[in-house]
């Protein structure tokens, strides 16, 4: 499995991802599920995935290939005018790899298939957020839910929909995701450390501040440990329950 | 869907599920999930349902037509000596269930499963909570995790994890459980209100404290605005992240 969320800010974008790719409980790695493209000035885009991992790397492989050289960055991520016209680039480009694998040849038990996260901002238009799926098409965060989760997405859902708010620091964003991270490592075997972070601040058109949270971070003991015990406090400062109440 | 949770205490054993039923989202409907059967002084069962509904319909009246008169209650949940034997009972019944309907006649899209928790006590024995397969197979709540979900368990149990306790009131329970199911309530709109609930107080061979939280049920409200801002200060009381901190 995989768990990946991305969150639209006042402040700009924010992404995490954990880097968990498994073919079964005893065939687990670690593998990057994020992945940037920029130009200075121009345009930052960030891309996370959850599914199959060939089809995932495929799909970067082909990206990467068509924006590393100027020439034939037509039709690529890096070229065109808009993030609408970017995340359709992308739901194109997803379908075509799951589509070649699946037409010919061996067919697999499990589909091929794969979801995506994106965000990023093109000079001129505010920051976009989009959820792309195996077929193609895609949806975009709106301000009543501004946030996408792919993968493993329950466990992490409750505290990301009671808490988060768009007028948040980055600071406080991390927080919260950590907790949600936290709460989805401890139930799913196949989401785990270490995490990818990154963050894009608006209209600065430049790849913002990046981290890896490694398997000993001191900051995700510290909440994960710290969390248990906010938990139960916070149960606690809850009224009580009596059986004799009249209601 | 269905969200349906045992929880096992030293002070006994706390029954909690929701009642909502759907055939697609423009089909709802309120049935109960929660049956109990009991001898007083001798045995008290309690089992809670989830998956189709037209089996554990069945399963329940299978039960209920086995007990009720004592010359044919053999093979009866109510004469055979051990909770363990109640759960091969139960669960052999499950089985024939699924199989007369799956056996004959059309098929349907979906299989006929379902899911049972069963908990209760048979004088001499101590209480003990099981979950019941739709293959008829079963595993007993353990001390390391001494509760059972059902149905849409995801949302609601990472605070069922951090929080319960077997040392636990049933009062504190009942509190932690309604937490529980409006996270799962707020997340997945095949699971609603009324809940029911249910405590067997250890020992006590005869029902515990029964009530149904109704849809505009005072309690479970406060308990709902209570906990978002709960958790949101909760949240606050964690460290600070700082991206520049040295790990």
């Amino acid at each position: 499995m995989t768990y990946c969320v991305g969150l639209r800010l006042n402040r700009g974008l924010v992404f995490m991802s954990d880097t968990r790719t498994n073919a079964g409980v005893d065939d687990i790695a670690t593998v990057k599920k994020m992945h940037s493209w920029h130009v200075e000035g121009d345009r930052v885009i960030t891309l996370m995935t959850a599914g199959n991992l060939a089809t995932t790397q495929a799909l970067i492989s082909v990206l990467d290939e068509r924006s590393k050289v100027p020439e034939d960055r037509d039709p690529s991520i890096l070229a065109v005018p808009t993030m609408f016209q970017v995340a359709r680039l992308i739901g194109k480009t997803l379908k075509e790899v799951i589509q070649a694998n699946s037409d010919t040849g061996q067919t697999a038990e499990s589909a091929f298939n794969a979801t995506l996260i994106l965000g990023g901002q093109i000079k001129g238009m505010a920051p976009r957020l989009f959820m792309i799926y195996p077929e193609g098409n895609f949806i975009e965060a709106q301000n009543d839910t501004p946030f996408f989760q792919i993968g493993e997405t329950k466990y992490g859902r409750p505290i990301l929909v009671r808490a988060q708010d768009p007028t948040m620091s980055f600071e406080e964003a991390v927080r919260l995701l950590i907790v949600s991270f936290d709460s989805t490592i401890k139930a799913n075997l196949s989401v785990g450390l270490p995490l990818d972070l990154m963050t894009y601040e608006a209209d600065s058109l430049t790849l913002g501040m990046q981290k890896r949270f490694k398997r000993d971070d001191k900051y995700v003991r510290t909440i994960s440990t710290g969390w248990g015990k906010a938990l139960k406090k916070a149960l606690d400062g809850l009224p009580d329950f009596t059986f004799n109440e009249t209601q």
